[in-house]
């Protein structure tokens, strides 16, 4: 029999996330019995539960524990969780299910100690070139792990796929795709491909709507960030870029590359989203030029983020695709990414669906946990 | 610093996908110095290279010195070669890159012995129900693993994603998709999408030519088993089906649910391929009425495997889908799965690609390897 494995876990964050990862670790507490995740820190905005002797917090009943009077204590501070964790009897993992700059520049300090990080963040994997060999450095030495699938199309085999293609030798050529959810609803409804010429003679859909209104619709069904502009300035695209072409080997600075904002110049300084929503109007000819001179190609436009290897750049911005695409003929919300790689050569390999959603996203948190365990324990 | 990890490997199998492993494991020897493959036996089909003290083979030039005279030793039998990497110094993995049964039906020899498998072989995966449970009782008892990546949709990320699903609770609820790569060429010829109705006016192309004429063209190109009537009984699908259903969670029995063979009854019992093929265009009238029939209901016709768990059934053949539906929409001899999961809901997680070829193959079982290095090592 395999002997029972110990981890140690530390999660920052009960949100959407953070309390999906909390069942699916109780489920698998339940399902795996010699699978031993010792929840020893469990932390919400404003206290943590802990105990100094690192007993075990019972899952089930944890995030009751949080509201309950008297049951938080202080947080400890980034140093002292450090301390804590490196103590701990059995190998430790922060989960960080924030979206806190600070916490993210510190998980060198963590790693360095020997404690892995799993997270569905992007913001320390894509912010400097600097701190992501940090990170991998602080790792290495550490000899602990980075987990972080759900950083780019939350459950979707995104990551691990580009880590088997690198660690087995295959070299990736390109991978591009949509990888925005808000963008690929924008786009499908914009243009849609039921009036791309191909299927009814008319590509690329002028039938597909005025573009401030579809904006409008996407914020009101709660598809886009409250203000509609965090989408469409195509900067958390060239984040998901970023990650992807630093897997890829390409040792890329965000900034360093095209991203191109259907933020219209004159609408980026204007205060609330609601005034930015009520002028958005005005610059829907722009968008419908953009359109139609995609379906006079016979083409359908989208918003995509492409990391191209060979050439050693990236970009993130409006293109042209054939009908029968499958960028071109996603739907709803998905994601979708192709990877090109030697070993595929000119048939990529493609994956699709759900690139959001709190259980989904949870699923790669703990998914990266499990192998994590597996490596360690 | 992470320890160097080691791990014996002992490769049986050195034809199309066996020369790639090692080809990639002497990459990985290069580029991740930490990282231990010691090949310690391999072989081919009339012997085997080894040293009786575990020197480890050189992996660069194993292939060349397998063909020098007088190299190579004469094989050893199954139960020597479980006892001889039971005791070497290291774990063991063997990975079984051929297509032989009697190796397959002793996997739970090796395994109850801690040796570890990976194979791209499905043979011992989709026999019976009862090898299934032998195999996995006896990695559990033995505390070996099993890695069988390429078994289904060769290195896409498959049996992964199914097991991710299942380690961290997700439940799954269909999988469905075109997994032979003969039968995606063969109906995306034969019924093509450019002449599906949505597209141009006669759903399902009558326009995509005659089933005997595609048959024989896919066969002269190579896309066939060298009897094209091993693609068309649907078996192959089926060995996919049992493996799918069962990492779901259905102990399927092959032969227990329907499987639609294309091979006319007539035709089943002639002697060679070449006399199928000559008498198939008497049957090609019954599939151009199939196409017709989804034709007229403004569907296209597939065949592929599906796998109900709600329902707890399967099945493999023909279907209709809608013009729009990735399933409809293949190319070439691409492969595609969809997973219909609790967690991804209506919007299903689809992985497409190449489904066969000797490097994606390998890419499959390298990276289970090096997954069980890490847990093992």
């Amino acid at each position: 029999m395999a002997p029972p494995k110990h981890v140690n876990i530390a999660i920052l964050g009960t949100g959407g996330v953070g309390s999906h990862v909390l069942s699916q670790l109780s489920w698998i507490s339940t399902h795996h019995p010699s699978t031993h995740f010792n929840l020893i820190y469990l932390a919400t905005i404003d206290g943590a539960l802990y105990n100094d002797n690192y007993k075990p917090i019972d899952i089930e009943t944890a995030l009751n524990r949080l509201q309950t009077p008297g049951a938080k204590r202080s947080l400890l501070t980034i140093q002292t969780l450090a301390t804590y964790l490196a103590n701990a009897p059995y190998r430790a993992i922060l989960a960080d299910i924030t979206s806190c700059d600070t916490i993210a520049q510190s998980y060198p300090l963590f790693l360095e100690r020997g404690i892995s990080i799993v997270t569905p963040n992007k913001k320390a994997f894509s912010g400097s070139y600097e701190l992501w060999r940090d990170i991998f450095d602080a790792a290495r030495c550490g000899g602990a792990l980075i987990g972080h699938e759900s950083s780019v199309g939350a459950g979707m085999p995104i990551i691990s796929t580009m880590r088997d293609f690198g660690i087995t030798g295959d070299r990736v050529m390109r991978v591009e795709g949509v990888v925005s959810g808000a963008l690929s609803f924008l786009f499908n409804e914009f243009a849609p491909l039921a009036t791309s010429p191909a299927v009814s003679g008319s590509a690329g859909g002028s039938a597909g709507g005025r573009w401030s209104e579809i904006v409008k619709k996407a914020r009101e069904r709660g598809y886009t960030q409250p203000d509609p502009r965090d989408d469409l300035n195509g900067l958390d695209v060239a984040r998901d870029v970023t990650i992807l072409a630093r897997l890829a080997g390409l040792p890329i600075e965000q900034g360093s590359f095209p991203v191109q904002s259907l933020v219209p110049k004159e609408l980026e300084g204007i205060g609330s989203a609601e005034e930015f929503l009520a002028r958005l109007p005005e610059f829907d000819e722009r968008m419908d030029e953009e359109r139609e001179r995609a379906v006079n190609a016979g083409r359908v436009l989208r918003h995509v983020g492409i990391v191209d290897i060979v050439n050693r750049r990236a970009e993130v911005g409006l293109k042209w695709f054939e009908p029968d695409d499958p960028i071109a003929r996603l739907q709803g919300r998905d994601n979708v990414i192709r990877f090109y790689t030697k070993r595929y050569g000119d048939d990529p390999l493609i994956i699709s669906g759900a690139g959001a959603g709190g259980s989904v996203t949870a699923m790669g948190v703990t998914g990266d946990m499990l192998r994590i365990l597996h490596q360690l324990g």
